[in-house]
């Protein structure tokens, strides 16, 4: 990873974390009624992860690709946010017993097994609703825009995007899925969040038509790409560098890009995917470096 | 009921199914990845139910107390059923194994029970997303207005609303509660989608301060008074007539207003609030009719 690279998803992280914990739960505001204090909890231990946050770097990168006014810094913190806690809702009830059933997340208890399953549903409920509501709060952005993004994120967290590939990926489990069985759930899986990360970054930033269609296609190849780098991940990591169970796939009998292609057809393709995604960016000059970087990161992250 | 009443209610009713089939699940278009059949199959059954709709009829009536104009009425519709939408997945939740554990709803199995887990799980996420979706595609309606009833919406429907009441009530079953306590949990887990429905159809309408303010307080004092003849009802009913289980909140040891009131004095809480609810409206004058009739109804009804 580059030095840039690596200062910018830590800058990325801090502007995201710190939101989140200004923003996150209940927004700061100590509730009156007594009974939530238990909830708040449970949310801060939700919030209180290591993850890489690749979406808010995403989104903060995308902003720069376009040209974004330093003025919405507060506005992209709220949309960093927003994708954040959908990120996290779908983590936690993907945890659930009657789902992925994983004990461990993130090298920590996941939220069902630190607590118990009913909070971690609600937690997950509740960071749903939440995340649209730190759209509709984001300060200077016009009611236009703010409408265009909630669109754009209810549409890709909803039943056409993540919670339909979340629903694909379990019905097909201990069945053998094809190559394009498996890029279609994967798309809406994990791919639906990454392209609305470009979106709203886009649409935020006041992009253009064509640099808006021109960050989707960067962001389909990436989000595929992501995934097909965690199957190889998943079959080449240990438990202890993901920071949750690795193997686990196979294990599952779940079709990966590995069990399909190979671990060097699977690296072949996110070679492939990385080009694509690279193409994607080629009217938009040095500002999009840091998108460049990202989707070289992808490809070659060991966890 | 009156005839005026039942007629609204119907045509309340028919109006949100209609608009719950064109737009409820994935609006009707026909997903191109097989594997999201089944969990049309599954949506479906979920949106399909004789429940009463209250909440679209609040809102429906809402907009003709402050003079909706008929031009408003396909918005109206979308609003309503992203008000049932999240009616809908908060009870398929709550119905879960790990929350409150009921096998019926509705005089029907419920969907984890006629389904899986995963999937109940997953259909109540997505029908939460398609909820604000619905709010953002909202025809005839500005931008400005759409962000705040999406405000209104997520704040009732979240943390700090309806699942943080759900939180509340949950952790606080097997202990007696104060008065005080029950009221704040129910002003959460029921009262705030209820009076979100007021709210949305005094946005929509155009409603003035003072008017919205008005509908605020109506829908606080219906909101307690339909919670409160729900306890009523969980003892007086039988299982045929709630077509949910009935005696449920005694064995589960859950502190309702008749166990800390008694029957009587229950009941003569509920008429004080529709008291309160209908002195809310004296300013609306006869358009305000059928909110006066809503209120009536939700303190008489029979299940």
């Amino acid at each position: 990873m580059s030095e840039a690279l690596d200062e910018f998803m830590a800058q990325c992280r801090t502007r995201c974390d710190t939101g989140l914990q200004i923003y996150g739960g209940f927004g700061g505001e100590l509730r009156q009624v007594a009974g939530l204090a238990g909830l708040e909890t449970a949310i801060d231990y939700a919030l209180e992860t290591s993850g890489k946050r690749i979406r808010p770097c995403l989104l903060y990168a995308a902003g720069q690709a376009v040209g974004a006014d330093s003025q919405l810094a507060r506005a992209f913190d709220h949309l960093a946010c927003a994708l954040e806690l959908i990120h996290t809702y779908s983590l936690i009830h993907d945890d659930l017993p009657a789902m992925d059933d994983d004990d461990l997340r993130r090298g920590r208890p996941t939220l069902h097994k630190a607590f118990d399953e009913a909070t971690a549903i609600l937690v997950g409920d509740g960071l749903q609703a939440r995340a649209f509501e730190l759209i509709a709060d984001a300060p200077g952005l016009s009611a236009v825009q703010k409408v265009a993004m909630l669109k754009v994120l209810a549409s890709s967290a909803g039943l056409g995007g993540m919670v339909g590939g979340q629903f694909v990926d379990i019905a097909g489990t201990g069945r053998a899925l094809q190559l394009d069985e498996l890029q279609d759930m994967h798309a809406l899986k994990t791919g639906a969040l990454i392209r609305a990360a470009l979106s709203l970054g886009a649409i935020a930033a006041g992009a253009s038509a064509s640099q808006q269609e021109a960050l989707e296609v960067y962001g389909e190849h990436i989000g595929l790409a992501f995934q097909v780098v965690d199957d190889i991940l998943d079959v080449e990591g240990s438990t202890a560098t993901l920071g949750k169970t690795g193997g686990k796939d196979a294990l599952a009998n779940k079709t990966t890009y590995v069990s399909l292609l190979g671990l060097a057809g699977a690296r072949e393709t996110a070679e492939h995917l990385l080009d694509g995604a690279l193409e994607a960016l080629e009217h938009f000059g040095e500002p999009a470096d840091m998108l460049r970087e990202l989707a070289r990161f992808v490809v070659s992250r060991e966890n």
